[in-house]
């Protein structure tokens, strides 16, 4: 059984300058390795106390991953302390260095003789090389244990992670890094998606599974412990394939995936344009849409309809509509959607009118309820879907929904019906 | 001198499930408080781990915040096992049972007599009171150590950190707790802010300047150590003062403000209207805006021109416009900050256009660009910036610098120089 600890780096992070985000990411990483991390331990940047963490990790834990205070600067002594800790002599690397000079000259920086320090690496270290920065990763193994030892900077550290980091461990974890999978849902709660997939443990005894609530939806880890990997990846297809059957509208990706990049795709495969009407979300749903690079080639416009008079002018939502109806009601969703669409000349519109909160609420029309409309050449139709939680949370979870509904339209499902 | 340390409780701290944001949040007090936390430690939810944190805790530090496994499942082992810790018996406390009760029945469910062990308090421990959840808070003290053991929940923690532990705290660290101010900056990098106020240790040495770059510009945290109270407040208004006097149109508010919530405030009072039109920014200025509860009350409306022809058909930017000088130009930030508030009637029209990445660039217009437009009945100008991170990054930059263009303008500043 591998026990593992995180041991973060950084006067930033105690003082809460920065979030620590890396154990985290590292801790995710391993989770779905099958690997669980026992202790995350965050030290500033103090060689006393650095040294201590490192007593005690090499007490408690076989894998330790280590991130910060790999850089140039005085403050920078993780390289320094974990090879006194190791017994380990620094030596100066002439290719490192060539290495490091032309990244300089690439920023249009001069590094000075000062910095040669960059290029000493601890001897009894395996290294990992930094494509994107300059301070190498480090690998120590003694007795059973193995640290790893890894900038603080989040894209080097994953990118050193994800190419060699994790591999490596996979190997050591045996079969376990060929057989989990993840799969994404959303527009189902946990306690829904639980009463779906109840007999899954009966069926499939030998795959744990894991519900994990998310800001976008519930994640599900199908994971196969302890069998041969030819064995894992056949029982993972099967548990796969029967959760996939169950719930297959609700999945709207595999691993890392973000609904706005799932629906950016799609668009992009069917060749369609879109343009967004919102009132509640406030921008959100265009901001979510445009953070995909290349979304120019389908996004045309969004239009962020807060006053009425926006509603009628620019989306043409008529008049009589608002007064009968209300701005916040599903005729109203659909008459904004069909507006932007016709309008821009795209080939979808989508809508969202509701009631974010604090404010704005009535007994028939509470805070958290919204309307999503949906807009094509010959249909159109609304959603109706309630939150409860504040309003930066509401503007969130209605502009998922509002993807997801989307992202169903576009592979031809029906409307969640939840 | 006190040293601190802040232990997280959770499985999902250690799988990356939940990200440490309590840390963080605790980290920032104290240091706000002159106190810095030396080590922050995770544990899941394992008694023999927690012990084992507890035992190292005592050993080196003598303020120690825990947070989490509070709750009344069966994994939440934190009261148990710190009470433990204390050799302090568990007692049933009728009064706490009766409002946990009344909290139970205002949320529409029962309180089962397994759920009575929610109200035993440990004997040794002093009880903070938990107005909003379930659980109390509980503090410890034994030698000159001192433990604080709060909910996991961050809006619970957070409100006992405020009403309870800071000023417990603040009392206890002698008079820090009143000589701090907190001023934040943005539109001026970290180095141009330290060359304007480097002669501010000679003036001033008895007072702590630190910098901090966060997400919407450097914060400038102002301390006075080691003094009686009112020499401290005396100190801390002159170095304020000069430090305003240097920075003043930079500094756009003090404490936890942000950017929005500052120029939201300025609208109200000012009794104005505006509305926003985007391209690069991609909806994220107008979901910043309405990020405010309450903000219908002066946001008119947002338009997002992806394309062309949403500029010129809602914006009204002329064809000739746009194919002289091209979409991201200080001619058609201006037009279409002026296009947006004509067409929307508001008192203000304010505008992005600029090259978020990691497409789009040419040799004079390379990514992380950007135009900002500004148009009030009697003027209109544009300011220009130029960031180079990546597409999110830059959307995020761009879309403060364009709330602290419309801060500037309605306190009567002249547009940010640098």
């Amino acid at each position: 059984m591998i026990q593992a600890e995180i041991i973060t780096v950084g006067d930033e992070l105690l003082a809460g300058i920065v979030i620590n985000s890396n154990a985290a990411y590292i801790g995710e990483k391993l989770f779905e390795l099958g690997i669980y991390v026992r202790w995350a331990s965050t030290v500033g940047d103090d060689e006393k106390n650095l040294l201590q963490a490192l007593e005690v990790s090499y007490n408690r834990a076989s894998l330790v991953i280590i991130t910060g205070g790999l850089g140039p600067t005085h403050d920078d002594i993780t390289k320094r302390i974990v090879a006194e800790f190791f017994h380990s002599k620094l030596v100066f690397d002439s290719g490192l260095f060539a290495r490091i000079k032309e990244l300089y000259k690439n920023m249009g920086r001069k590094l000075s003789e000062e910095q040669r320090c960059q290029a000493e690496v601890p001897d009894k270290a395996e290294i990992i090389e930094n494509t994107i920065g300059t301070a190498p990763g480090l690998i120590f193994t003694q007795e059973d244990r193995v640290y790893y030892i890894l900038p603080g900077v989040p894209s080097e550290m994953k990118r050193m992670m994800q190419k060699h980091v994790l591999p490596l461990i996979g190997r050591m974890a045996g079969a376990r890094e060929l057989v989990f999978q993840i799969l994404r849902t959303t527009g189902i709660t946990e306690s829904e998606l639980s009463r779906r997939i109840q007999s899954f443990s009966v069926r499939f005894p030998d795959i744990r599974l894991s519900l994990l609530p998310q800001t976008q939806g519930v994640t599900i880890r199908i994971m196969v412990l302890d069998c041969t990997p030819e064995d894992g990846k056949r029982m993972l297809m099967e548990g796969e394939t029967y959760i996939r059957d169950t719930l297959e509208p609700f999945i709207f990706g595999t691993g890392e995936t973000s609904i706005e990049e799932v629906v950016a795709q799609l668009l992009k495969n069917l060749n369609r344009t879109i343009s967004v009407a919102e009132s509640c979300t406030g921008g959100l749903v265009s901001h979510k849409l445009t953070n995909v690079p290349g979304s120019s080639a389908y996004f045309n416009r969004g239009v962020v309809a807060y006053h009425n008079t926006a509603k009628t002018d620019i989306l043409g939502v008529g008049a009589d509509i608002l007064k009968k109806y209300g701005a916040v009601s599903a005729e109203t969703a659909v008459a904004m959607a069909e507006g932007v669409r016709h309008s821009s000349g795209s080939d979808i519109g989508i809508s969202t009118t509701g009631i974010a909160g604090p404010g704005g609420a009535t007994p028939e029309k509470p805070v958290g309820l919204v309307y999503l409309g949906y807009s094509e050449n010959d249909r159109s139709f609304f959603e109706c879907r309630r939150y409860a939680k504040n309003r930066i949370w509401n503007k969130e979870r209605f502009s998922v929904a509002a993807l997801d509904m989307l992202r169903r339209a576009l592979l031809g499902y029906a409307p969640n019906p939840l």
